[in-house]
């Protein structure tokens, strides 16, 4: 009986895990180098978790299960909840800063599209207790650091960067009602996925005021903090959020990655729970989804029932950025090809000897295969070369009798006869890491 | 509102992950030198994938939810239906042998126990494609090359090996019927696991024949490859299935894991799809479950729709070793500390300088972190300490003028002041193997 994956799905056959591994490795190095520590937590969690952070509505988005205890369980959609409760647990006896990164895998219970599956990865850093914008900073910093490690330069990606306190602040100041902020938030957030047109006139039935309407739409244009500084008073309540934005742009820049970055007014983010700076990668092109988002979140532990601490971090999905990397061309230039250290090959009975070489190089932290067919030498070297070996090493009846082996280097073509004992204790171990 | 973590998952705070990590990273390891390639599946599959294989009183132990077309999924048990599903479906396309592993999460909806989680890892390694026993006998040398490179002997673990075909022979050369096979092995399979005297009263009820019984208590209890070649005739069929079982253990000694490996006939399997040799790895000891298990199972392609070939393997959770490790003392030597390249500590205001140095150090490939409160060097070294730094940099007013920098080694408290520029064009930043 056959039967198919579950749609949104996907099966990593070597060469897409290669990618996968190639993706996720790049994400853990520039976390640890930008000093993170790792964490996770479950696969499962119970329901309501996300629903604090997300109201009701996120149920619709969700795998949800019961468990035998009739328990209402969901498969994290997401893993900031997880970590505030993570952290909540354990926040007197944690090390301070909390510096955390982690790569979950993630659900969602959508319809499957391009950048967006059911089942997906997510590279997550977030810095837990400090406030200054500065740590902002260096969570933008951190993303573009991958984004320059994996090859992608400011031609290709831009850090679209804007503060919630700062949007908060000027529509206050323009007279706009603490309650109409929200609704009004995922209408601006909407700014640059919608066409000009279409985007007017949501926000004109957002804001019936034609006077408030023309102030918010001249504020979502300006694009530059000189600029931005021209419209905002000194002393102001907005100061304070203009001055934020930047001192982090400031910091980027010092960082040695402002020509990444800009300020974009038209990056709210949907998501109720930003408190400050947010952000945004995307493509130059502008045709993916956004490539990663993130800001300040600095009551979400609070709402998770712990004390009232700042955190600010990012998250980036592998969907999105597996199709520009492929794009680019940079998984073809990067991802590692299969590879083998060894190959051994045999002529004639040569009894358990391949086996015994084997078993040696292995244990020694060399990669080493043979082949299960009995077939002539050459099919056997065109096994070797499918696997990508190095080298390939040759015994027969003869190299037996004498303790030596053939050691073939499949890139030049180049063969020589050295004695076993000898091969062996020249192999230095060391080189490939075991200890 | 606070809500607690689902019973029966873990949470992975950066010391436990570590942990994860270390285990993880050593199976990954060891499957590429032993020439195996990674693949992965989804975490959820058709429900009915998992009936196939294991009958419907899976369903009991399976998470299972349902999608929002009302399909029947579940969280996977196991990875080897993915495994024969992704291998069917591409079974030409395959460049052959097929050897593979990955390092599946799993789920089982049961009560959590002492090394049996509702949510763990699991290792596995399978050759598909090649029926010859060699390679049963580098499945098993692959899983000791583990085991030892942890830093685990003979004393403290046994790979127990028997032969289902064997077993099957033995059983019908005593007259036991086609039918009865299934349920006996069930019985047999708990030898190890009861006591004498139960495990005898359950065969005692499976077998009412007694001279049958008595076969079969005898056969049981030979534990000696040449003990057991005296009870075979030659020519028979057990005598095909003694000679494979001896070849495999020739081999493993071969490979100079004999010292590991012993021939055991209570080790049966439970599941119903083994076919030839299977095992058990189990601590020396034998407090714990097993540590793994695998073997033959050349069926299961066919059963998931695909043609007849046959395939060997072996599946081992990360709960009991972690256990046995932990036991051993082993992860305490063993797991790595987390650890900073620099930190960088400053004296009175120097600026955006610290940001400076901090980017360009990790651009280059190496950790550094700074202390994000306001302290004197005392407190920012303190800092460093706790996070494990090799290294501070420490830059004052006057370093900076001067474009100088203090580097103090904080193993040996030795301090020098260099020139910055000096400094960085003399770091390697191919040593940390960043590109």
């Amino acid at each position: 009986m056959k039967i198919p994956p579950v749609k949104g799905t996907r099966d990593f056959y070597p060469p897409d895990m290669a990618i996968r591994n190639f993706i996720v490795d790049g994400w853990k190095k520039v976390s640890l180098r930008n000093g993170f520590e790792e964490y996770d937590g479950p696969i499962f969690e119970y329901l309501k978790m996300y629903q604090i952070k997300s109201g009701d509505e996120i149920v619709e988005q969700l795998f949800s299960l019961t468990d035998r205890g009739g328990r209402d369980l969901a498969l994290r959609p997401e893993i900031t909840p997880t970590l505030a409760r993570m952290v909540n647990q354990q926040i007197n006896a944690l090390p301070k800063p909390i510096k955390w990164f982690s790569v979950p895998r993630l659900f969602r219970a959508e319809r499957p599209q391009k950048g967006r599956l059911r089942e997906f990865f997510q590279w997550n850093i977030d810095i837990i207790g400090v406030d200054q914008p500065l740590v902002d900073a260096e969570i933008i910093f951190t993303t573009v650091d991958y984004l320059r490690n994996v090859g992608l330069a400011p031609k290709d990606v831009k850090v679209k960067i804007s503060s919630r306190k700062l949007l908060a602040a000027v529509l206050k100041s323009y007279g706009v009602p603490d309650e109409k902020l929200e609704s009004l938030y995922v209408v601006l957030d909407k700014k640059g996925k919608l066409p000009a047109d279409t985007f007017e006139q949501m926000l004109a039935e957002q804001v019936p005021d034609k006077e408030t309407l023309a102030k918010i739409s001249e504020f979502m244009q300006i694009d530059s903090i000189p600029e931005l500084g021209e419209l905002i008073d000194a002393g102001s309540e907005e100061f304070a959020a203009y001055n934020e934005i930047k001192e982090v742009l400031a910091t980027l820049e010092t960082m040695g990655v402002g020509d990444f970055c800009i300020y974009d007014p038209g990056i709210v983010r949907g998501l109720a729970y930003y408190t400050g700076i947010v952000f945004e990668v995307h493509d130059a092109v502008g045709d993916l989804r956004a490539i990663c988002g993130g800001g300040r979140y600095d009551n979400l532990l609070r709402d998770f029932g712990g004390p009232a601490i700042s955190a600010t971090g990012m998250g980036m999905g592998d969907c999105v950025l597996e199709i520009l990397l492929k794009e680019k061309g940079l998984l073809d230039q990067q991802v590692p090809k299969r590879q083998i250290d060894y190959f051994v090959a045999c002529i004639g009975d040569i009894g358990n000897e391949a086996w015994r070489i084997i078993a040696k190089l292995r244990s020694m932290g060399y990669s080493a295969n043979i082949s299960y067919k009995t077939g002539g030498l050459s099919k056997q070297l065109k096994e070797a070369s499918a696997q990508n070996a190095n080298k390939c090493i040759i015994i027969g009846e003869e190299e037996l009798k004498e303790s030596k082996i053939g050691i073939k280097d499949m890139a030049t073509g180049e063969q020589e006869l050295v004695g076993r004992d000898e091969f062996f204790s020249g192999l230095d171990s060391a080189v490939v890491g075991t200890e």
